[in-house]
């Protein structure tokens, strides 16, 4: 695979020269009509040790607009780092629509070195390649312009390339022991290298393997294919934009639609409605269950088990007075609660799962989710807020997220509270006698009740293509509030049960 | 994730004798239309067992054309199958273009059933999921409809279908014991199933979950979803064509030049063009290595191993004499020339992969392709006769395809036969003046030439991305024809050689 960037490629000064202006005047333009356009670009530089990485980054840097370009470059996980899912640090790094973000030392550094040294297997080096191809797909399929650039050297030339690197003061630091260790291995870091463009070389992110011997002819064609790959991905989105607007013009063909498929019951249906738990019953067990949660938080906090507790219901179903109830047993530092509202300026540039990830707390602390990541294919889908396309797509992009939670070890529990449309009426009612409780009632509950079929399809489906054994959702019987917040309280606390036992398992 | 398939849906007789005319003659009506369509139609039937795939199977066959529904399932690989990789027979029974293929026990049953019994790791296990994605991804992205059903019925359920089924004599022969092992390993089913559903759903092949339990309403979903997604992806592929062709109107911008980027060496203006072989010596090496060759191949038909050699190479460069010298120290029966001429019809409305994988033959035998899978990235690319995305992914799609060939022990040597352009002149004119050499040369061969560069520039990147440890390329310098013969003849017996050795290491 890399033999044909082994030919001695090179770029005389004379031909450099000739062709930097015109590249770098271009680059700068592209860049500010970036700006406007509805796509971040990812370029992502890695490669053998001494090819040259830095020194091309470098100069894209000086070249462009450093607004509108960010270098991240990753080391050994930091304290804040080491204590979230691996592909935290680089969820909140990912650049907003409109920049350009360069990424050295990436995603793809584990995956290589860890088969280089044979710590992980061939299948184990194919699960990490298969979440980096998820990870870029999840990016592309907003959007993203994804380009990544293997910058190669033959063994004989990365030893030159070293010791020329290690002689120059200004240079030497680039190079470490590690770079040496690495150069030995060259046919182990060779071999994972090669599977690693091929199972993640796809076409929504494609590698260029580039020759990296010649610092002129490396940088020439790296800047180059950015170039070009700007220029056509903005002029595709265009296009793209004009045929979406030419589609919605059509009228769509009816969907056949069949009485007597849809009027099924749904998982909603299942639910026993008339659960309750009264008076002294419910306080007994509220104290006992709080107890028992605080307990079980101290120890998972000693641990660093994080809990992300996910609260999706009905309009006036009670997820707030819920939260409360359980939150009240847990120390105010250790717990975060996140209501989900329209997302914020910045969030709107991002993917929409990088507001959730942000969130993600340290080890040890509780997070709990007002509303979630499940807006997707809950309102957006009801609203149509986004495609059939996005939506449809959005459960595998759920799931690879809460595999990733489940992965570090983190507590997950998700819960639907349901109440049947009549206790809704009810609770509407009263809110708008109430003074103190007007204003939680608004013109949009209204209109969600209009469409609670379409939600209850929704909810069905949420609940079958994501209720999975690492994340499963708990349906909630809650026309009796404190039925629901018992079995709330005493679900998490099972969960946090588990969580805590298996890490004591692993440590 | 399977809890919502368990709410016992169901619909009366009265409510499926009013859906059915409708839906069967709605079917009916879109297998005609299919028939005219540029795309084949695979579905997929999985599941629980018992929870009625060959009933719904039969409904479906019953009410559907058979001439353009072909039903496949899969056993225990038969003696012809299990002597080649395992995709090959699900390669050969893909349906064309315009016919609808349904497979019950699929390339998802292995997986399924290995995981239940623990025989693979879950990283195993998501790598077998892997080359399912990419086995989809690569039918769907040249426009193949992929519908995928998974019937599900809860433990309790499962067992009384079984014993309904095992008690009425026209269906007890679908019961048997694994039926019933399975079933007491519910839970490990499960979750390997759950597992198989979430990494293999995708939005070009997705799954949907089916409560099995009550025949009407899994056959009703099922075939209303099939009627669903055929006449949605006849429309789309429509809107798809009109827009392609109006984007073809337009003039695409014209990608910058970079002349000092472009006239760079490529792989080929590596070799060393003047090497030669002589008289005795030639005489000497090809009766050696013929030798060797007739030696190594009983061993490798011995132990099973087959020999796949892909000849490419410049017009006039000298396979078909090369391929010659080196079949004569075969036997016949043993060996199959496949010459790759334009396709012929019941390959163009297949895959463009299908026909090599038809090609593949039983263990021990040599197969050699006289141009092969490799015209995707050379002639197709060069004509135009495809999309620059296709070529693009089918550097992954051939890799893949070579990974199969290669874990499966067959021996796998590809050869680029290169001349110079003056080379090639003089052979050329050669060929014009010798009556029995006449009909070798076309005015394509002409036109080939003037294509020079750009050809040069397809091979540079073919073996840039596809030469791997698993199946490298090798370059044969032949101006001179008998240092060429010598040089593939010596290349085959050491991949030959290294095969058999490989093969005693696992037997």
């Amino acid at each position: 695979m890399f033999e044909a960037a082994e030919l001695g490629r090179k770029l005389s000064r004379e031909d450099f020269d000739a062709l930097a202006p015109q590249l770098r005047n271009d680059l700068l333009e592209l860049q500010f009509k970036l700006r406007s356009a509805d796509f971040p670009v990812i370029i992502v530089f890695a490669g053998v040790d001494g090819a040259g990485k830095n020194e091309t980054a470098n100069l894209l840097a000086e070249w462009m607009d450093p607004r509108w370009l960010v270098t991240r470059a990753y080391g050994t996980p930091s304290d804040e780092e080491g204590e979230r899912p691996l592909y935290w640090r680089y969820w909140r790094d990912l650049p907003p629509k409109g920049k350009i973000g360069l990424f050295l030392s990436s995603w793809y550094h584990g995956p290589l070195v860890d088969r280089a040294f044979g710590t992980i297997s061939v299948a184990e080096q194919d699960e990490r390649l298969e979440r980096i191809v998820n990870f870029e797909q999840t990016l592309a399929d907003e959007g993203a312009l994804i380009l990544k650039f293997w910058m190669h050297l033959s063994q004989k030339a990365q030893k030159k390339r070293l010791e020329k690197l290690a002689k120059d003061p200004l240079t030497a630091w680039q190079v470490t022991e590690s770079d040496w260790t690495h150069w030995k291995m060259y046919d182990k870091f060779a071999a994972a290298a090669e599977r690693l463009v091929m199972h993640t070389s796809k076409g929504h992110a494609p590698w260029t393997v580039v020759e990296g011997q010649d610092t002129r002819y490396r940088s020439a064609v790296v800047l180059n294919s950015i170039r070009d790959a700007i220029g056509r991905h903005i002029e595709a989105r265009e296009v793209a934009r004009q045929v979406a607007s030419e589609i919605k013009k059509k009228p769509a063909k009816a969907k056949v639609s069949v009485a007597a498929l849809e009027s099924q019951p749904s998982i909603l249906s299942s639910l026993d409605m008339t659960l309750t738990v009264e008076g002294d019953e419910y306080n007994r067990e509220l104290q006992e269950q709080r107890g028992r949660l605080a307990n079980l938080h101290r120890k998972a906090k000693d641990k660093g088990v994080s809990t992300v507790l996910v609260f999706e219901g009905w309009d006036a179903a009670g997820k707030g007075g819920t939260v409360r109830r359980m939150t009240a047993a847990l120390n105010a530092r250790d717990v975060q609660v996140i209501p989900i509202a329209a997302p914020t300026e910045e969030e709107r540039a991002q993917h929409y799962l990088w507001r959730f990830w942000r969130h993600l707390s340290r080890a040890g602390r509780v997070t709990v989710f007002d509303r979630s990541w499940y807006g997707r294919v809950l309102v957006e889908r009801v609203e149509g807020f986004c495609s059939e396309e996005a939506w449809r797509r959005a459960y595998a992009e759920i799931n690879d997220f809460e595999e990733q939670l489940a992965e570090h070890g983190i507590v997950l529990a998700k819960f639907w509270l349901h109440i049947t449309p009549e206790e809704q009426l009810a609770r509407f009612k009263l809110r708008e006698t109430i003074d103190y409780k007007k204003w939680k009632l608004t013109d949009e509950d209204w209109r969600n009740r209009d469409r609670w079929p379409a939600y209850e399809a929704a909810i069905n489906d949420m609940v079958e293509r994501t209720s999975t054994r690492l994340a499963p959702w708990t349906l909630v019987e809650a026309n009796n509030k404190s039925y629901a917040r018992v079995k709330v309280l005493r679900t998490v606390c099972d969960a946090l049960e588990a969580g805590v036992k298996a890490a004591r398992g692993k440590k």
